[in-house]
């Protein structure tokens, strides 16, 4: 039967992987409510169409950072892609380039930054996280801005590793066959092999639990790229991002893999937006499943929005043909939304071609 | 067993129909949100019924565009009606003349507009869809003209078809003994067959994405039909269409079947109904199935409703039969809360008669 | 296994007594979303119980009309006590005056005045229909003036029969073998039999749809009890019954057997409380099933509560012991919340004890 | 399997436990509405994490009534304790002073005073009902002074038992072989056997129905153990509260076994603190399972919380082992959150890091 949308692939993917890493990807945080409430919340934002527009040309490229796109759909930093397929990262290096978008290498890639940018030209970023050893920072940034990354999606929301309760019962761990590329050849001091998840054995014990707001400025004396803070979910650090240096903030809640009851990353964007007044392009990652959800985010102000497990799922059931196929549905989706709607380009889309839960209804006195 | 609702005919049109035509017919856009919101929300709005009137004799007559017509309930255009029953079109012209109401032919009807006007006398409006050559357009709508249909409903919320997964996993196709009659003999350019769901390949693709309000001008000049844009959901399009010289709207989502994740048509008419300011008639499709949902519409401002699916569903069940039992179920039953409410005819249906979930709380403050 | 709450019943007289009958009973109109919705609205009410006040002694009784009575809880009018029970009304009547409540007899009693009143002492309103025939009415209300009953509880919400579906699916008819006792030997003019549900061949069909304000003013003409207006469910309608001399206001929707999609009759209380100015004492009738949702309807200004199918399903169970102990089990649980609540007689339970979905979260700023 | 989080432990005990015992534990009044309102109401309140803030020291140490403990997570009195776990409140006692918490034992213990201070060094407080022979009450009161228990928290929510239907239907008593051990060698006047769930016969029969303000000076007279008012769920009773000489308050509705549809205990949490202003600590139990809901009590001002079911079910799958694993579990998640959250110590937790329902939306004009 023809996938006809994205999220066909999750249903493949769990019949297809070892529980382990079916797991691995799927969960959330504890009671996993904000997994549910990432597309839970999408879904009590409608649309005001506007008809009646010739929409025959309808023009979906945009900038980010200055790089020009193809579509404001970008691939998210997820870990171990070759535990979900043999090819892994190479095979979604290529899907997003030929799709004409970015893709965000994890810093736990079982691909280095070298092999990624073998696959061919594309714009890339580099997710990071900060260890206590900075040499080792500083040696994966220079790595990165050496293979042809364009910029730093800084990971901020993990100071510690959130609780994934199956990866725990499952006790997770890398298959021994895989190893985190990037750090391949770094000292990262004594692995603490005593934390219950597999995972936090590898790198997360030595994520830096003291990382605070002057790291950006430090982060920013080792790189030239631009630094996008993911995992903003407030207004306050919104504006603290932008005194910091931030290029760009990415509102993130982790893909509800930390702190469990945070807010749908859909419902967070606003105050995030109108905190930045413009300054800092905001983009948003977490619960994407269609174009309609693209639409909603940009009609909310974000300036693009980066895509995470349908990436995975379908590089799990399909390879890199499983993810350009998600690039091209979710890009099919968003240009038969924007024509829907009236829009043929993203300047034309506004707050309002959209309604949501805590707007005044319309036909009420505007407060 | 007896069937006491229009509702029941559903579960019978799914049973005797084949798979392919019950999907095409039950389908929404995408994850079908819209399509159970537009029943939802009807559900979310009740009633001020007001005791000790006099209602022995109650009144449902109205007057549609200066037709007279026996009740505010009105047949909405669904395509290849000979799919869901031999009789197809006739069938639903013979009973909608019968109950005294105006029927809506489809231009993608399976029945040409002189084999429906052939049925005999009754009251019908030609749902127009703009193609790109407009030769096309001129000949349909002189022909619905010259067939002796009053009005145009032209359909402006299909630049582009909406998503219907079923029919793409479907691959439908219209039955190779069936065919669009009014399209006979009118040259369409060639059909662009590539198109994802069958129905595409044959005449969506023609469907002209350029059109835009300068049309509805261009389509006054080749036509006195008065025109009804179909498919408007915001204020703004409301006052736009009356400059453009819309004679009346009609608050629809295409049955959910375009862009999902719009407001049910019950949500959006208020707004649309303020807009106009009485200036031309607003009407609704989408959703009802019940006398309660004609009422509350009209409590809403609208001067009557259309009914789409379960005139579909009646005809595949029960051929004409079935679709005058529908017209007459819905009939009873609004006639039912006309005398329940304490409403002997429309125009004592008012606002007071309902309370909306976006009301102030009737024993507070009003804001 | 011991029954402990009137809910339980109602398994027991589905299991007991022949489906026409119970759904006759059980069922609520069209959709029978009010019939949920009178039980839902109950739960979205939450208590502000008040603490360390002596509840040592309880006081439930109550005045209503001048009758002293010992709780606020009376029995509501239901049809046809024999179908659920061969004794019928008798055992309710026994069972309602050994509770030292009033009861309500329903003009389709299937037991007449003089049965009622023969079963002993006991305060009895009598539930009345206006029919066409003016002559049937005045032989009604006197002959239950003469049996001693106390006031009219004139049924003001059926100018036309609700339609409840299962009615009508089973051929609903009243079992051979019972009649309509109080019109036996009364000329009802022809029994129309058309009607689709068996219930409206007999009387049904002879109810004045023409009733209206000005029939108040003529039916205190011939009786001296006080008139009970039951089936308001607006402000509006509340105040026209004080000025055209209703004694007493019933908030009820008819069991939800009437229009569907009204309010649950807990959420119309409060508008028709505010209306009345406690000028008339206003009662509430629909969903009641739990002592707390006694206390509810107090706390909101009801100054009693009937209850309908609770009496009926536990006479079906267990006959006039049935009704017994369905009248003690929300006896004991009303006095318990009372107890919990703080509060020692009815005059203390106030509307800060509770809060609704309506008021203004306590600690925000008072609009 | 390993378990991963204190409500694991429900379904373990269901399976050891004889089904009276643990109908008994897991049951609340009436219709349980409140019980499952005491969980849904913590997951609708969101939390505003704020990230890059040096979290490498997490301080959850605090005090209360001046006694120094590790987090704010303490034992509530739940009965009967030898019913779930040979060990009963012994292991308890052992477990929270393992975990450097307080303890507090119900005067229905299957242990004495006494029993539990032998078990070690511990802060415990003593669960008073006020008898009406207040001769016992003052035995009870000096002999768990005297035992070195440091504070009373008095239950002022019971005037009467709640009605817990399944102890009715499982005729629940205590088993034979366990006894009230704090009222051995008291003499309690007779036993009233006669109610009709079988904790009422033993002591539940003689709580003093007259309890009022008054008797909390008459308490302070009789001991000099600071007194928490355990049952208020408004600010009017916080206030009297305070005024009666309280130490402190705790929000509690009895685990829901009281009264049916009082609010959860952490959406009346916020009315009562702000009634407090400060002048004495608001403590809070029900529903409590994940650190997060520490965290939000905290959030909403609450200086502490205790938890009741998930300590007798925890007791009666592991014994003391099983307490231990579910104070630690608690432990690390709350640590957890606050890192996640940014709150290196309990006074960095502020209103801003949640969100409630009840809160105006952040980006819309505050009233």
């Amino acid at each position: 039967m023809e996938i006809t949308n994205v999220t066909e692939y999750d249903a493949i993917a769990k019949a297809k992987l070892p529980k382990m890493v079916y797991d691995y990807y799927a969960s959330g945080a504890e009671d996993q409510w904000t997994l549910q409430e990432n597309r839970n919340a999408f879904a009590r934002i409608l649309f005001r169409p506007r008809i009646l527009i010739d929409v025959n040309k309808i023009d979906m490229a945009t900038t980010v950072l200055g790089f020009k796109i193809s579509m404001p759909i970008m691939v998210a930093p997820t870990a171990f892609q070759k535990m979900a397929h043999p090819d892994g990262e190479y095979a979604t290096a290529r899907a997003a380039s030929a799709a004409g978008t970015i893709m965000t290498l994890s810093s736990w890639a079982t691909s280095s930054v070298e092999e990624v940018a073998s696959t061919g030209p594309g714009i890339r970023f580099f997710q990071l996280y900060v260890y206590k050893n900075r040499k080792v920072v500083e040696q994966l940034v220079r790595r990165a801005e050496k293979a042809g990354f364009k910029a730093i999606a800084l990971t901020v929301d993990t100071p510690r590793l959130g609780r994934r309760e199956s990866d725990i019962k499952n006790r997770f761990t890398l298959p021994p066959n895989l190893t985190l590329k990037n750090f391949e050849g770094l000292d990262l001091g004594k692995m603490d092999e005593a934390n219950d998840s597999g995972l936090a054995s590898y790198v997360a014990g030595q994520i830096d639990r003291t990382l605070s707001w002057k790291d950006i400025q430090w982060l920013q004396t080792i790189t030239n790229m631009p630094i996008l803070v993911k995992g903003v979910l407030t207004g306050e650090d919104a504006r603290i991002a932008i005194q910091a240096g931030a290029a760009g903030i990415i509102v993130s809640n982790h893909g509800a893999r930390q702190l469990d009851y945070v807010p749908a990353t859909i419902s967070a964007l606003e105050e995030v937006v109108k905190a930045t007044q413009g300054r800092v392009p905001v983009f948003l990652d977490g619960g994407v499943r269609r174009g309609t959800d693209v639409f909603k985010a940009l009609a909310l102000g974000a300036s693009g929005i980066f895509i995470g497990r349908p990436v995975v799922f379908a590089l799990a059931a399909e390879g890199e043909a499983g993810v350009k196929k998600v690039l091209q549905m979710l890009r099919d989706e968003f240009e038969l939304t924007m024509a829907l709607s009236g829009c043929r380009s993203l300047s034309e889309i506004t707050r309002n071609h959209i309604v949501t839960e805590w707007d005044t209804p319309r036909h009420l006195p505007r407060l």
